[in-house]
């Protein structure tokens, strides 16, 4: 039994390669192969065109895969979507699709793109948005390089930004989202009709979440006095309960829990200051609730 | 006046700009821009993607641009060919558009092709290659990564190749050419109407015809004894009269001529031979007939 | 509120980036910047020169700042020194300044410098030194490369030294230290009349002290018979209590501690031999005692 | 007291001193030297190519070195193993040297080289194992790129191998495996007569061999109702029992243990399903038994 | 004899270096040196401080050096200049010192700094800029990252600008130019009078003026009829006369010419049709008129 | 007809297939091939380790090679040598082969090794240079890291020194040269008796030395009045005459010439002192005379 699962070609390839290796697979790529080698004799992966794994998943020639909801509104198509992933091409966030227009332009809501042309690789769902709005205008097919055809080769687009930055460089105004994407785990429905598939792609599941979840996240243990226990839990966010155990003869706990990199240098003087002692931090490889 | 310029975006991009470094242009571009800088202010170069240019050519948008000969097939529009300039991706050389199977596939040609799916990002081109030999199949765009679908995702591909070696990485086995294809110098027809324009079009070919000439080229002079002049100048490739000038008061004359570096190895030992002494070898960076 | 931060730019700027990003700040500087990107509302970081830090902390320009001792000593300001930070250019040590001669100088010590040109770029700490020597001399304001001025262009130096082979290298010989110097996080006095910014500097200088405690230590894990946790005890060192805590229903322990990266490995071996049983060790991220 | 190690000069050198860094000394080479300065007083470490060392050990010049076990065989010298550690240029598995002939070569066997000749580096190994096979072949030392040599320089070769990657990649045939190598802590038996070196020695064996063990493992924690333990440790690998201790009042247990990275994505699943909570998986940086 | 010659250290050290490699000396420097090593055993180079340079050459400590005119002017020493040398930083243009605000403060002209604070790193330059104007202003030394300062560490800024980039990347607006610098060749009185030391120096300006004047420099070679030479010389540049030779029996001359690669991009098409034949454009290492 | 060419492997591998490109070859080779690609039919080139290309070219299994003089002595054999090819690993120079000791050693001359051991590459060349002192000594052949053996490995070295930095920096000392080597084009006798490859080798041997003589030189062209001629060429170096050619009509001569890139920087001063003008430099790709 394999599965075969399509992974994302292109600008999310890396950092999709990279999340199995920290869900523990060694992946892969031999110079100009599109088959990656995966020491998971159970996995067959394939690269494709993020565009195209909707389609291929939908029509059962894929088991699974990963694609980013923009594209798979796009396809139109139906799949299961088995798990949301965080993360795209730069990092751990979502990205957006919005509409934008030069800086200068006359333009200022949906309204105005009556009888204009818009270029973007989001064809479908742009048609989608501007029906909804019941907003006639062209929507052109654009190959790439998109933040640069206004005001010259389109009068607006519909393009993808994760920092804004490159919108800017383009002295692009933006007027709407049309959509916030992620990546999700996508699955046929026939082979979740398949006990073995399912399984496989639920254990895919766990351990793709696992990987993402430890991201930004570090591990704390402290030593507390057992009357200020109270206290120093109060201190810790509320997410998850804390692993108390108690050390040997002296009144004392250990605490241990899981925080957000970001936070931890909120809570750390907080927790010093409450009485904690001998406060450690430690990377993580994998968080699983 | 300016000349609205369109240059390819992707993967010719970098040989473009090179081959405009060479013609004598200080060109560069600024990170994330699609609009490079360069020191001539009678042209607005603008990177675009190679598929869309000669569209952009054709309706006026733009007055001439660079683009493979693939893409105007394709795009089936009606551009002025100002100058053919033999490179691509990699080189020097012209690409080829193949209809490629697997290795192991039953389909031997175009003809067995009847019924089968062909993945291709030449969509038109490859239509009216089935439509020429009578062949009814279906052709899917492909968004990339190409090469990887057959045998799952296609029967068939009709993919750009240079060397060869990616088909081979993928054990595919090429069946027939369908289009040879170079980089060319496009114009609109409105441009050629302005004198301006055309003028500056033809400079432009010119000096990109001169710089693709140079490469791969080597100057050659030597000292001839006039005695000798005769049997120098058979052993010389005829393509371009040397130009050959006395020397002072010796019987001896200097012969100077361009011949390709690769047949200067085999050239150079006969003019020994021969009787040339003092032979040189120097480098060019501009070739104009 | 905002704490305004002074940085150094140029040979600490990358290592103080780097302590601030183990801290737990998400720090970033774009091209040719020199206000770093922070996900700190709080904090107002700028990139300075750490000649000037000291000054402008001392003259309320600035909130705190990161400075070496060197250049506060130079500058001769008055500010509040709230954390020692033990790093510099290139690792986690102190730097000297020390004053050298030529290998071949005839200057021992400095009573030999009366009357001699002396090239640094810390000239008020060298007068001073002078100074408490009695000892007359010219003293040069150095722009760099001062290792090379002996003996054509100075007598003597005051430099810099780290590892010592800068001044290997140039064959120069040390006479004397003047000053061993570290980071320090320093404040201005009104900075800590406000109880905010008081308490938002005392949370850096915990973090960013913890993130540097951690750098070369490494946590300790092992299981042990409680007959011989005594001797165990006794092996690991006497910094901090380790933490031990009852294993489930055997006669165990586990016993857990923070070493010395480097002592580690004269601990570990003694550890096996003493009965302790599964040692492991693991990276930390923090260390706050 | 000093430890004269002979540490292997060439393709073990990175990943060597890699360990040794791993079990926790600092370990540097200068530029053209073959004498890595290292923080650790007692040891004296010096780079020798590794066909050299056995020799070196074996007369007492070394007390101690890292050598293949090819080269021990070939060498033919009498040193003491004190530890296996299986790693070796390209990663943490053993190597082969295979028998090899090109892929249309007729030679099938072993007894079909009788009267050909065979190419290697390893001319000792190559002529022990032809006479245990009773062939007799002409066996030539070659300098290198001995994959090259069949079928024009040689008939046959026996060549060192990680991943087949190079065989292939010259159309050859593997016939038979001569040796399966991994690389030795070896010591003289002069210096385990010695009691200080004895003692020198065996802790190095512990810690390398604990940073070799640590190597693709992973520490997993994980809280679990008591109720379930028994299943839990049911999943969990039988290699060494995992520690338990009792979380504060509620009925939990925290169970913590080390598993392969590869294996962690086979168990992680199976014990959500089995009831454990709030698991995480965290690196190592030593693991010792 | 040798000359004792100071080179620039830091920003204009790579590039000076450079142009004395096209010049002819093979030039290198080893790490941690100062002191370069040069093929010319009547030459002792020494990397200096580009601020120091004039004075240790004003003082007779160095026969010449090359520093640029900012630095002259800062250290208000008498200098000979020998050579101007038209290169900076980053290429072969002068660099220009001015005065900036940022974009949003209300000083307009200089008159408006009265009472304010300038920082920059030529403080002499400044303050004899604003005795021209008459304006009293505190004028501080800046150690560097002079461009950040406004508005918070002062009130305007004098500093180096290449290509504008970093003031634009800083919000500020020039307000005037002070001094427009370029490298020069300079010498010391004293070494003038020595005959030797006068025509080594001489002959160093000869080569790296002719290294610098081939940059950007192009030779172009072509055949024409005796009866167009006329025409074609009128469309070479009059800079200098180009060099013309009859070719052997048909009517045909050789012209030879030497012309800016900016300019050649306008003269080739131009050559081409006034009836040159075989236009070639080769590289030239050195021009010296 | 091929004629099989056998090319050095490891240190000399890169500059022999340079010296390939610049004498008009297009060589390439694919990652862990020892077959090069060559745009030349009639040569199959091999790389071999240049220990044993002589031996491969004596017996007549390669045509020709290109092989070290050191190696060609160490082997024994008798090949042809066409030419010698001046140049190492590190450039356009000889290597030498010396025998060294210790800074501190005893040994002064080469009688002072009775006895000693001696670690060598080049067994024999040593052995046959003691045999020729009448020295009896132990020579090991050394499989690399030569220059570290000594004083604990071996007595002293024979060991290969380009620019004597490896010797310098493991404080060796030079006591006598055996052998100083260039590269050498070596044929075989048989290939030798065989028109085509006896013309194929030589003209081989033209285009390599043209190659190679090119390197450091430069071409030098200048119009001279043709009064100042006879003065002109007094300072031009005699090695070849230079060729001078009349310019149209005003008594000037255009005189071009071929000189040391090293020496150029001494004679143009000198010519322009005596009336040259409009010198120009220019870089040659081959010289053959």
């Amino acid at each position: 039994m394999k599965l075969r699962l399509g992974l994302p070609k292109g600008s999310l390839q890396e950092i999709t390669l990279d999340l199995f290796r920290r869900a523990g697979f060694n992946v892969n790529l031999r110079e100009r192969s599109y088959l990656p080698d995966i020491d998971d004799s159970e996995l067959e992966p394939m690269l494709i065109r993020g565009q195209e794994i909707p389609g291929y998943v939908s029509d059962g020639t894929l088991d699974a895969g990963l694609a980013g909801k923009d594209w798979i509104e796009e396809s139109g198509v139906s799949v299961r979507e088995v798990a949301e992933l965080t993360y795209a091409k730069k990092g751990f966030t979502p990205v957006k699709w919005v509409l934008a227009v030069p800086q200068s332009s006359r333009i200022k809501t949906v309204a105005d793109l009556r009888g204009k042309v818009i270029a973007t690789e989001l064809v479908n769902v742009t048609k989608n948005y501007l029906k909804d709005h019941r907003v006639k205008a062209k929507v052109e097919f654009s190959w790439g390089a998109t933040e640069a055809k206004p005001p010259k080769l389109a009068d607006a687009i519909v393009e993808l930004t994760e920092t804004g930055g490159s919108l800017r460089a383009h002295n692009l105004r933006i007027i709407d989202t049309l959509l916030i994407s992620t990546t999700r785990l996508i699955a046929s429905k026939e082979s979740f009709q398949n006990k073995w598939k399912k399984v496989k792609i639920e254990n895919l599941s766990t351990l793709l979440k696992g990987a993402l979840l430890a991201e930004g996240k570090v591990g704390l243990k402290m030593n507390v006095p057992d009357s200020k226990i109270k206290k120093i839990l109060s201190i810790l966010p509320a997410m998850k309960s804390p692993t108390i155990s108690k050390l040997s003869g002296k009144g004392w706990s250990a605490v241990e829990t899981i925080v957000d990199e970001r936070s931890a240098r909120d809570i750390i003087p907080k927790l010093k200051r409450a009485g904690a002692e001998g406060i450690i931090g430690y990377p993580l490889n994998k968080v699983i609730y």
